[in-house]
Formats: structure tokens, sequence, C-alpha cells
């Protein structure tokens, strides 16, 4: 297979390229590095990216940022800095990809754990995710020519806790390379329209 | 209890009104009838809402807004008209209502089945409600002085079936004074960072 990684410069997109790089050829994009340069904030440069790269069989978004703050300090632009970021940059890259994605592909996108389980100043995060799961079961339903849709939902990755620590007392922390099987499975299975979870 | 339902003039918020009326102070609002007007999709005015009303036990969200089309019809216009209406409108509620409830007050928001039971043509209604609930569950650990917050996801309502049967074949409907009860399960009891589900 041919496999497009949007953010595989980041930790868990270079654990998902080691996991999938030894059976199926990696393209990596990313905002600043990689094979490709794309922003998931600009449509143009989203299809600019899929004309780039030609026809795949999957790809996997790991990528997405959104803003921290308490709930009672968050403002309206922060909602709409986050959503137009990981939520509206990934299904930019299913509305530019499809036609892209070969008969049977994959779409995997990527939440985390605080859909379903909060913390302090991530309101923001939870509700870009809630979005992006529930996007992912809709899509699933009317994608064409039998292309599918998955999402991935980490814990807090291992490699990051030197920083996120403070905010995820008590979680249990997943490696890269765990949440990366999630995405073969995806990939690699036949399933559509599912949240999997790694925690 | 002083109870303001915004949405007031809609088939679920009239039948709210009925099942808390009954033990409470009903205020009504919405975009263009009832008691207090209310454009959800516009801070000021949300804000304006409050001052008229004064101080309250609990607020309701029957209101909330979302385009239908294919998927691969939607733009990124439609995406955001939805999350400025039913995403972004709720959040200001719970934003500048803060405030004005008093404590150990609650809020009660609207989803819908769609967030995890997709139709076709429904892919913003499904983004939007998953964003929904996912923010209800963040909110409800940082809202301060003992503030609650849920958020009901009704089934197609009986009285909505004439305009949306072909879209729910096979959906139960549920009345919408079953639909209330959640909301009044919502407010007179003590639980936070619930969904309830009428279906």
């Amino acid at each position: 297979m041919k496999i497009l990684i949007v953010g595989a410069n980041g930790t868990l997109g270079k654990a998902i390229a080691v996991e999938l790089g030894a059976r199926h050829e990696i393209v990596g994009a990313s905002r600043s590095h990689g094979d490709v340069r794309v922003d998931l904030r600009n449509m143009a440069s989203v299809e600019a990216m899929f004309r780039d790269v030609g026809p795949v069989d999957a790809v996997i978004s790991a990528a997405g940022k959104v803003p921290f703050a308490p709930l009672g300090e968050l403002t309206e632009a922060q909602y709409l800095e986050g959503l137009q970021d990981k939520l509206l940059g990934q299904i930019r890259l299913v509305g530019a990809g499809t036609p892209h994605v070969r008969d049977g592909g994959s779409f995997t996108l990527i939440t985390g754990i605080l859909t379903e389980q909060p913390i302090l100043a991530g309101a923001v995060a939870s509700t870009v995710n809630g979005a992006v799961e529930a996007f992912t079961r809709a899509a699933a339903i009317e994608l064409p020519r039998g292309i599918r849709i998955n999402v991935v939902s980490p814990n807090v990755l291992t490699e990051a806790m030197h920083a996120y620590a403070p905010y995820f007392r008590g979680f249990e922390p997943v490696s890269a390379a765990r949440a990366a099987m999630a995405f073969s499975r995806s990939v690699e299975g036949r399933q559509t329209g599912q949240v999997y979870k790694v925690w």
C-alpha cells in the first residue's frame, strides 16, 4: 500500500511510519518538515498536497493542535482556533482526499482520551475530539467506493509526559509505538466508523 | 426554581415548559417569540438576555440548527454554520450564563441521537452533537459553585416525523413530552456531566 501520513514529523507520526513502513510505502507530510508540506487549516494547501502525492491507499492524520485554558477564561477565538485546526483540518483532509484514495482505501483520524475523560483546562480539546469522533461515524456511512474511515483515540503518550504529566496525573500513558498499532488496525483491517481507544 | 428555557417556542421547548412549569417558574426565550428574545449566535444578545432575566436556578437549551447535505457536497461554510449555531451558541449560553446561575444550579443542553447513530446527509449534525456532548463532560469538572451541566440526546421527535420520516426510517420516535422528562431529570436531579439518552 501507499500510505500518506500527515503529521509525520511528530512523535506519533514517526511511530506510525515505523509500524507501517515495514510493510508499505510511506509518504510523510507535515507543516514544516517531511516529503510534503501541508497546512490543514488551508484547503488550497491540502488540495495541493494530494495533487503532489497522487493516488494513495490510506491517509493517516496524526496532526491537530488545540489551545488549553481554564473554562472560565476560554474565548470564542480559542474555540474557533481548535475547531479550525484539529476538527476542520481533518475534515478538509477527508474532503480533499477522497478523490485521491483508491477503492477500499481508508482514512484514519486522531482524537484522544479527553473526548471521554476530561482534564482541567481541556474543554477545547474535549469539544474538538468529540466532534471528530462523531464526524467519523457519520462519514463512514457516506464515503464512496468502499472507502473506510476510523479514528484513533490514544491516552497521553509516554513520550509527552515530560511536558504533560502535571495535567494527566493518574492517567496511564501509552507509548507512541502502541498507539501506532491502532493505526495499523484501521489501515490493514476492514472496519469502518470505529473509534479505536488506546487506553 | 426559576428556570430559563431557550428555544421555548419550539415543540420540545413547549413540552419542557409543560413538564417543569407545573412545579417551577418558567421564563421562555427564543429567536423570534417568547418573554425574551435571544440569538445564540451573538454573544451580546446572550449577555443581554441574562441581564434581563436576572438570577436563575436552571438554564435549559432546546435550541440549535444545523444544515443537512450529502457528505460530498458539504462546504466549509455549512460546517461553520452548524458549529456557530448549535455548538458555539450553547457554549455562549454557558459562558455568559454562569455568573447568573445560582449556587448548585444547572445547565441542560441539547444534542440528539445522530451523535452515535448517523443518517445520510447528517454529518454536520453528528459532528456538532459530538462536540456538545464532549464539551458538557469537560465543563462539568470546571464550572464553579456547584453548578452542574448535562445534555439531553433525544431520538427523532414524534411531532417532527411528518417532516423527517424519510430520513429516520427505522428510528423509534419519542414524544416531546418524554424527551422533556430528561430535562427534568437534569434540572431536578443532582448529576453532572451526563448525557441523558432518550432512545
